[in-house]
Parts: structure tokens; C-alpha cells; sequence
């Protein structure tokens, strides 16, 4: 996989006559050579998201000046806007506890290149997948996390996770709840999967719950974690179908598969900065 | 569809070594050829269930003796069991608002002979559907409901039930909530359709809580219907996927597709006795 | 559902700089509040295909007027366009053998407004689904077809599509072959339904064969007509997942639900203009 | 993961009245405690399918002894039987060219205890995954495969499969064709994934050719091989939506997904002696 080198310009604003010819204007000024245009209009909230994906090669301004030079555009439009770089690799730290199955599938994707970034933490309240670590080479801390010093933890963790200079977080399975001060530090920046069809099943233990209410298809589900647990912003969701033949272990079975799916898929639109934020919804530019 | 002449048998009962050979020994002693048959065991709650179906041709027991001569198996391993008739045509009353997608669905399938049944009546709130019951030649009844005389419509829809013969009902997009007095009349018998995955969006208005969520699948749910709402024994479920793209209005219309092929999954496999009930949930011999 | 009163611009030209620039001010010169707009790049093809859509409120060129004004912004970038308009129902035949059930499903979608169009004419060799056709008011015309005098046959049909001044054509489960003559006179305007998974099962009795071969899913592809059998552009595609348990008549029932909601998918995009096509694909902008 | 202790008994005969019962009554009077049954019946071919799960705690027979006692009724019935004990782990090879994603996926099931076998050997015509072997343990062969040697490196595999005592081969994306001689062998035991829809695009660069016929799914299939290629009997098959957004990369990237879970899901059933064969199809009583 040869590193792309575009720049990749993420716009949310009031929709407004004008918007796109000023955009495309802008881009066309400077010579770029657009490889993906997407937008999005929600007609009730009258509010247009657009993402854009360029070419370097050509372009004709340096993106050190982008900002004050897109800056009477954004202005005029009232836009919240973002410019990313693709051959930026953002720094992910991944927490995980015992169950390792999303971890060893994160880090199958990114030692083969599917995962754009670099990982330069694993952070685990456990030492059961240290293993998995050293097999891909990537750098493991255990914290231990009791009920008591948790707070103490969470220090510890986010000065690593500041030392690494992590852009953001993965929870493959981290069986802790973050504090909501921890989460103020990475806004919309922790992707979380949990391993139910949310909202259903939110909280503990959804595969005996889905198992008990007798549902006949279990489900996925990563998100942008808030201060609410399960409620963040969705990212991804998938289900797979059972019937009276599967017990419990095998949902919890085939329920990791569709959890590794999941979670990859909305690791890999996070990095590669496709997910919009808006009305805790998001719009997945893919 | 030329109609079959079998028998079926339906049995829970503890699980127990030598049951199967019981049942078969009694069977072949018969002279049953066997068609079909499927089991399920619950290792967790001991139970055992079974679904068998022979032909009717060469069996050499009249199933009116079925009863008598079956009963020492019967009693020896506690079973709850029944017996059908393929050939018996169950009746089913059809309860009706507004919406008509799955009234219309479940007329054509009962007009090609994919729903074995007789439909001697649908009773509906409003008059929107009486047309589509005189395409299909099935008698309809109009009865308001409001809030206060609520009880006297469920009086006068009984009496119509009754007077029919009816078997089971279907809740086809029917907008108002049936008394657990009413419920009582049909346990088990009665099957709705609700138009989300249960138990995500219980409830009022589950589209639009879908698309305020931001929920990535939409769902559809067939479920008997008990005392607490949207609660009872989950027969078929399905999903589909939507993205920003699929408004409100998106989300509807492609959810009726999907509330049409659950509902009427259900109904078939309730028509063709392959639905068990134990522990709030269905087993599913299809 | 209300009508909705917008133009709809779809283009398709050599990818180039500038392009999404032109047409965007081109739209905003004339005061267009565009509703959505999707765009897609064929990197390897250097194709730019588009779909843009505006409220016709407040745009202040006479629609009889765009061809020559869009004029010089379409030869600049070498333009294969198209302008349509949400207001025109276009003009649909139905044909049908025996199997009425994709019919059925058309009708009761047209009848609900889904399918905005007009259905002047369902043209079918057998007049068993008469009764269908008369229940939603739609003409129907027999015209039976033999092997000896089916280029007659197809004269009388093509007189009859040119009286009712028909747009475009749905085999709702059409069992004749359609001659290459025939094909010349609706190019890209003819839908039809296979019941399998193309290019699986191309030909004659699919599910026989699926059920031959074992397969685990069954399908079914909606696309337009050309004169290589079930070759030409894929519209949409869906399958359905089958089991040992499954029969062929099971087979064909379930593919039945599959084929109704695939070829209803398919017509529904062609009539909203929806489908642009190349290199013997289609892009879908759903 | 407890390894179990049963025996399960896969039987295969001309479908027979008093089967059941006999097989039934046979296990009772040996004080089997059952755990799963599972049997199906072909109406038209009147063959009779059946696997029966039991514990073996408690069961009075002697498996050594099985053959010769249930020898009356099998041969009664003309069965084709097979007795498996599910602590016997089978031992797989795999062989694996350059593509390493379904080796990954199937060596981390198998240290999970997902897969119960064992893994004595890795056999790959290059050494590109030597270091996949290496973390998870696994000894690993290069064998060469060239146009001229193809018949002695195929030598050198058989030596080697026999050395380990090899039960069953899985081709993990192994990029040679096997010859005739190789897979007499291995009848029935050689388990493939083949990255397409079967019967679609079989043979070779079915992504490429998925591409450009412009396909809305992509499939894969996991078969036994024969001597026929791609043309084995089916064990699972699955399909994921893809639309034009989809580079030929995008599906590359994910078809590799589904090869992982759909290879994954045949190779588990095949080491649960869940799969039956007839007619060229499978029967997996999962």
C-alpha cells in the first residue's frame, strides 16, 4: 500500500446558496486535482457537511497558508472546518483488558498497512495480551485499575497517553468505565465497541441479555464514547443472525466477529477522517 | 399448492434419556413416515423440544385415538404436547389501521396459497383498507375505537372473533393497544409486528427515534403479544442497513419492506405449527 | 407524499479540473438551491459522473432555456447530459407472464405513490394476472406469443408502447426473450429481473440450478436489457441465505421476496433518475 | 474452552420408516445421555441424513466396540456411518501462498481454542508468512512450486502430510492448483476458500472480474475441492454489499474480510464433524 498524499478538507455549516461554487472556486484557484468530493444536506436542520479530497501533487498553495487563505470563505459561510493531510499517521493508543480479539485484529490491520497510523501504546489493566504485543512489536503498558485508585490510574494513563502525543483512543474491549474528566481530554476521540445492537442491550452483559430475550439477531455497535455511557455518536453497527441452536458461548462466539468487524471499520473511517460529527449523529463519508 | 395430509407433532417436555426412542418406537408402531422432524435441547433449563411431521397416508392409527394412545408416553415424560392437522386450515382475523403495507402483503400471500389459512375477517379503526379486503374477496369490519368506549369496541371485536371461529389474529400495523383482558382471550395467539428491533425502540414512534439516535441498521419485529407491550416471545426479526443519506421518510418507507417479509415469516411458520414457546422465547423449527 | 418540483442535472464526462466549479456556479448564477448532489470519479477510466438536484422555487432559468445557456459549460468540458424533472411522471409498461408477484408488488407501490410514475399499459402472453391489473385500474392487453409469430407479436407490442407513449419498460417475470430488434427501440430503458445472482445461473431455471449446485444463498439482479442474455448493467442485487432445509419450492418462494424488493428498488431509481450508466456498470445515486 | 467429551455419529442411507427409532433405541439401551440431534431428509432422492451428539459419561458401551455392535442396524439399513469422539483434535495443514489474512484469522481461532485441532504444519510455496507461523508456534515448510517441479514438490508435501499424520488440508488462498493425483489423497478432506460467489466468477482474478461486470455484492465460498476446480461441494458461502464508492482495492480489502469469516466457519464445522455430503452439496448441521 503506497501512502496517498492528499490533503482532505471536512466542512460543517448552515446550508446556504453558493456554498459548493465557492468551495470548488477555492480548490480551483489553487489547481487542485479533487480524487473524492461527498456531501451532505439534512433538510430538517438545514445544515451541509462535505467532505473533499485532493491531490497534493499540483496544488499550488502551501498548507501552511490554507488557513488564512480559506479563511474568508469560511468566514462567510459560518464554517466549522478541518483540514487533514493523509500522509499524517495519527497516533492511536488501544486499552484493552482480557479479551484480546479486537486487539489481535487491530493489529493484524495495521501490520498490514489497512490502518493508516501508528501505534505507539497499548495500555491494558491486564497482562493477558502482552503477547500480542510483542508478536507485532508495539509497545505495552499495564496499568492496573482498582476501584479505589481509579482516579490515580487515569492519571497515569493520560500522562502516557500525553507523553505519546496519542490523537486518539481505542477501547477494544476495555472492560472499565472512563471517568468523565478522562473523557474530556479526547473528545470525540475514544471509539468505543460494544458488543449489542445499541441502544439495545446498553450497559453489562448484553450477550446473556440478547440471550435471554430470546432475540433472533445479536448485534455491534462502535461509537464516539460521551460522558453517557453507550449513548456517543454511531459510528458503525452490524448483526449477524442466530436462532435456537446457538447458546450462549456461541453468541459470544460470533458476536466477536461481528465486534472485530465493527470496530476495524470505524477505527479505519476515524483515520482516514470520514466520520462527521453532527446532532450526536454522525454522517461516514466512505 | 396442492395441500398436504400430514400430521404434526409438537412436544416440551424435560429432557430425558429415551425420550426420542419413545416417540419414534410409538410413531413406527404406526406405521408413520416420517417427513420431518426436528429437536432442540436446552442444556441450561433441561428441556427438550420436539417438532415432527409424518404423512398421513399409511399411518394406522386414527388420530382421533391419537390422544388416548399417546397418553402413557405422554405422561411418562411429563410432555405438554400437540397435535395438527395440515389439512386444517386455522382462521385468521386481520386487525387494521391505517397503514395497509402489510395488510396488502399478507392478502396476496393468502390469495397465491403461501399462508394456508382462512381469513373469515378483518377488523380495522378506520375504513382506509376496505378496499383492498374487496379486491381480495375477504369480509371487513369497521370498528372505531376511542379512548373512552374502548372496551366496548374489544367487547364487539370478541364477539366477532368468536362468531368466526377465529384461531390467532395478526396485528397488522394495528395503532391501538389491546387490553391484557383482551390478551387473555388469545394467549399465544395473537402476533404483531412492530417496527423496530425489538427490544431497541419498544414503544411510540420508533422510526423517528431511530433517526434521532443515529442508529446505522433499521429493524423490524414479530412477536406474540403478552400483557406488557412490545414484550412478548420474539418470533422473526430482520434488519437493513441506512446511511445519512436515508431521510426520515427513507427510513419508513424501506422499513415497511421489512416489517412485510417479518410479519409474514411469522405468520407462516405460526400457520405451519413451527413455532414452540418456553421461557419468553420461540424455537423455531423451519 | 407530495410532488416534489426540482430539476435533476445528471452529467457524465472526462474527469478534468474546474468541473464541479463550472457547474456549481453555473447553478448559483441562476439562484438554484440545490437539495443534493453526489458526484463519483472512475480513477482509472478518468470519468466524472454526477447527479445534482435543486428546488425549482427561486431558479430563475426557464427550464426550455437550459439547453442553450448549460450549452457552453457542457462543450467546454466534452458533457454527456441529461436534464429531468421530479414533476414529469414518465410512462412505464409492465410486462408479465404468469408469475404475478413482481407485478403485485408494482402495483400496490405505484397505487401508494412510491413509484412516481404512470402506468398507462401492462402487456402480458397469458391473462392470468388480468385480475390484478383491474383491482388497481391499470390497462391490460393480451398478446399472446409463439414461437411462429413472435416478430408480430413484438410489432403489435411496439405499436402499442409508441400509442401510450411509453418511457420505459419493466419484465416483471417476462418468460420471452426479447428480440435484439425489439431490445434497439429501448436502449437502457428496459428493467428487467433475474432470479438469481448474476453472473451465476445466467439462463434459464436458476433456482434449479442453485439447488443443483448447493449454493447457501439465492439471488436476484434487476438490470437493463441488452441483447446478450442477462449480461447487461446491474442495477441492484440482493440474496437471501438458504439451507438444507430448504426445498426448491422453498427456493422459489423465498426468491420471490427477494426478486419483488430488488426489481422495486431498480424501478424506483430509474424513475428518480438515479442511475447514471458506464462501461457497462451503473452508478446508483441513492 | 473444556474440551467435551462425546461421540457424535454421522449417518448417511436410503431414508427408511423405523430409522430413527432404531438408531434411537439403539443409543438408549446403551444409557446415552444425548445432546444435540440433528437429521434431515431428501424427499427426492429418499435419503436420509442424520448426526446425533451424546455423552459419553454414563454411556455403557465401549467405543472400540461400537463397529461390531451397531453393525445389525447399519447394516439393516444400508447406512454409510462414521463415529467421531470430540476429544480427538484433527490435525490440519495449512497451505498458504503469499496472502496471509486467512492464515492470521485461522491461527489465532486455533489458539484460542476456537478450532479444536491441532496445527502440525504450515506449508507454503513462499516465506512471506514464515513469521505468522513463528508467533503462534507452528512449524513452517517452503516448498517451492514451479511450472517443471510442480509433481516433486507435490511429492515432498504428501511425505510431509503423512509424517504429521495429517487429517485434513485447508487451503488458506494457496495460489496453486493441486493436481488430481494430490487431492485422491485427501478426498474430501481438502477445504478451500475461493474468493467469489461461486458459482460466479470461478477460477481465476474473480475480484478484477467482479469489478467490471459491476456486481453489487461480492461473495466467497468456502468448497471441498475436486478434481473439478471451484466446482467442490459447497460448505458456506457469504456476500457483502458494495457499491460504486468501491475501488477494485476497496474490494479486495473487503472480500478479505469475508474469505476470513467465511473460511474460518467451514474449517470449524469440518473439525466438529458437522458436515455431510451428498450429491455434490453439503448438508451442515450446525
Amino acid at each position: 500500500m503506497t501512502t496517498k498524499n492528499t490533503a482532505i478538507l471536512l466542512i460543517s455549516c448552515p446550508d446556504q446558496k453558493g456554498l459548493v461554487a465557492a468551495i470548488a472556486d477555492f480548490l480551483y484557484q489553487h489547481n487542485a486535482n479533487i480524487l473524492h468530493a461527498d456531501q451532505h444536506q439534512d433538510a430538517e436542520l438545514k445544515l451541509f457537511l462535505m467532505r473533499v479530497e485532493w491531490d497534493l501533487a499540483g496544488f499550488d498553495l502551501d498548507l501552511n497558508d490554507f488557513e488564512q487563505e480559506f479563511a474568508v470563505t469560511a468566514t462567510r459561510f459560518q464554517m466549522q472546518w478541518r483540514l487533514a493531510r493523509s500522509a499524517y499517521r495519527p497516533k492511536l493508543a488501544i486499552f484493552v483488558s482480557r479479551y484480546d480479539h479486537c486487539l489481535a485484529d487491530l493489529l493484524y490491520r495495521y501490520q498490514t498497512g489497512e490502518l493508516n497510523c501508528d501505534i505507539p501504546l497499548i495500555l491494558s489493566n491486564h497482562t493477558d495480551t502482552q503477547w500480542l504485543a510483542e508478536a507485532y512489536q508495539v509497545p505495552f503498558q499495564h496499568i492496573a485499575v482498582n476501584r479505589e485508585d481509579k482516579a490515580d490510574a487515569e492519571k497515569t494513563q493520560l500522562a502516557l497517553l500525553r507523553h505519546h502525543h496519542v490523537d486518539f483512543i481505542v477501547l477494544a474491549r476495555y472492560m472499565q468505565v472512563l471517568s468523565a474528566d478522562f473523557i474530556r481530554h479526547y473528545p470525540n476521540r475514544i471509539v468505543n465497541i460494544h458488543h449489542s445492537f445499541l441502544p439495545a442491550f446498553h450497559g453489562a452483559r448484553p450477550y446473556h441479555r440478547a440471550f435471554e430475550r430470546g432475540v433472533k439477531l445479536i448485534g455491534a455497535t462502535s461509537h464516539y464514547v460521551t460522558e453517557v455511557l453507550d449513548d456517543g455518536p454511531i459510528i458503525e453497527q452490524d448483526v449477524a443472525r442466530i436462532s435456537h441452536r446457538d447458546s450462549l458461548d456461541d453468541l459470544i462466539r460470533r458476536g466477536a466477529d461481528l465486534e472485530k468487524i465493527v470496530l476495524s471499520r470505524a477505527v479505519r473511517w476515524h483515520i482516514e477522517n470520514r466520520v462527521l460529527l453532527y446532532a450526536n449523529k454522525t454522517v461516514v463519508f466512505d
